[in-house]
């Protein structure tokens, strides 16, 4: 061992790392001239890192398993499979960067998270088209306005819409088995603010599980599902952009989205429609399912500009 | 949007998912007999987690940096580059590891961090052996006993030695470029505790920094260089293993190793020797540098026989 007595050269400008110091010794590594945010978000990450190590206390081996399943979720992902998003949904971290991002006012549709499945460019369609081009499943109306916080009908909004096939796959997760577009739609909100259109009762479906995030799912014992939904990107000149779902109210899994994507807020009713001349009205065959929904704008705040041009 | 009225199935088994809650949103998840160490590791990581970027409030782009970052990290890895250990060793994660399982008694040599370029099988050599098969570099010689705590010899004692040549390389880094074992030796100590062993005098080297963790450093304005050290690990019957350094006393990087891998208790002293008959004596030429360093090893505790077979 060193004799306490000698005298050593590079004299430590901060104390060696601790145990007990390591936060602040990895920390009080960064340069002056590191970009303040970075500094800021390295801060953060560091602080919580090292808290949570010496709270769970972990021994070289589940150290090691750590750094394995990590490892096993970077080798999973490919252009069209990012395992480390899957590991931010299921751990709920999407979601609450999303909340964090998306505070609007009572009243206002909520966002809910995006997810992997949307595509640019989808077909745009008149008022009424059906988006099922597989013929799969319940046929359902999906109708309402577009309205800003005092009501008023806001027309010209951009209404983007997707969701799975009847068997629980979207289009893009099937090409060649599926229509391409198959239940994919943009509409526009009409002079009075409405809406409407022709789809299918949604159903759930499970999120990829077939890597190392369904491994954690099922280790934790949680089923990989998420609640039966129809997504939407409502957009409209000067309000804020909306990323959202509209839940089906009898799904088994709406209390237990894998994504926890659901809020009370969006959990929609579903009108069964029986009577074939009422059913022909709204262009579909009885027996069929009536959605009525009503999406209400916010208006735009600083930065929610940048948010549209990201959508 | 839904009536506040309406009937809802799927009464949820616990609230759904917000901002305020949702740390125990995601931990309510997992099912009883969810193994009881992961619920625990799983708990705690989910709560730092959110609380985390409850506190960094990325935007969404920002998360998405996260989300490639670590992406670009598991590309990197290979079967012989482990980047995630990298950026463990980096932010202090690795050492914090090593110091919450290496709590050992005052006075002992404590340990410091394994890193990647240990190879099982190493040559067996004699007392006083040159490791150094390249020839490069300043002659060194190490020598000291191996002790318990009381002082009394520990005879048998098992030294696995390596460092990196001159050029600032491990042979596993220069297959072909340096001889194979160069700078990588096992000893023995003696009846009387005692070992010794010619190297040459270590010089600091860079972790490799071509990858994302290379860019994070940079980023953050730190370089990626480790302070001047040997690797040891010391192992005995009846002992806790100890995977330790001597890290020179003269290194520019002493404060700032990359990996936070330097503890006051490991700097060696080094002795400059110029007396061409002392060192005969040393089996080297002069000059040539002269280290004393004593192991002192702990009595083994439970768990630690885990650890040996690990090493």
């Amino acid at each position: 061992m060193a004799k306490d007595d000698q005298e050593k050269a590079g004299t430590p400008r901060y104390p060696y790392f601790t145990e007990e110091n390591s936060e602040q010794v990895v920390n009080a590594r960064m340069t002056a001239d590191t970009d303040p945010r970075l500094r800021e978000i390295m801060t953060i990450l560091v602080k919580h890192m090292h808290a949570a190590v010496k709270e769970i206390k972990p021994s070289h081996d589940e150290w090691l398993k750590g750094i394995e399943f990590l490892t096993r979720i970077g080798h999973m992902c490919t252009d069209w499979r990012q395992e480390f998003i899957l590991l931010s949904d299921t751990l709920g971290v999407s979601m609450l960067v999303d909340a964090i991002n998306h505070h609007r006012p009572a009243g206002t549709t909520p966002n809910t998270i995006l997810g992997p499945f949307h595509v640019d460019h989808a077909p745009h369609y008149d008022n009424g088209a059906n988006i099922c081009l597989d013929g799969k499943g319940e046929p359902m109306v999906v109708r309402g306005r577009v309205l800003d916080e005092q009501g008023a009908p806001v027309a010209g909004a951009t209404l983007d819409v997707w969701q799975t096939n009847d068997d629980g796959f979207y289009d893009v997760q099937q090409k060649g088995l599926q229509p391409d577009w198959n239940l994919r739609g943009v509409f526009t909100s009409d002079a009075e603010g409405q809406y409407w259109l022709r789809t299918v009762k949604p159903r759930f479906y499970p999120i990829p599980d077939d890597g190392p995030v369904g491994q954690m799912l099922a280790a934790l014992g949680r089923h990989p599902n998420r609640a039966a939904h129809i997504h939407f990107i409502v957009t409209a000149p000067k309000f804020d952009p909306v990323i959202t779902h509209i839940f089906s109210p009898d799904c088994q899994y709406l209390a237990e989205d894998a994504v926890f994507g659901v809020k009370n807020e969006l959990i929609g009713e579903l009108q069964r429609i029986t009577d074939p001349e009422v059913a022909a009205r709204l262009g579909v065959a009885a027996p069929a399912w009536l959605v009525e929904w009503d999406f209400v704008l916010a208006p735009q705040t600083t930065g929610s500009v940048e948010k549209a041009e990201r959508v």
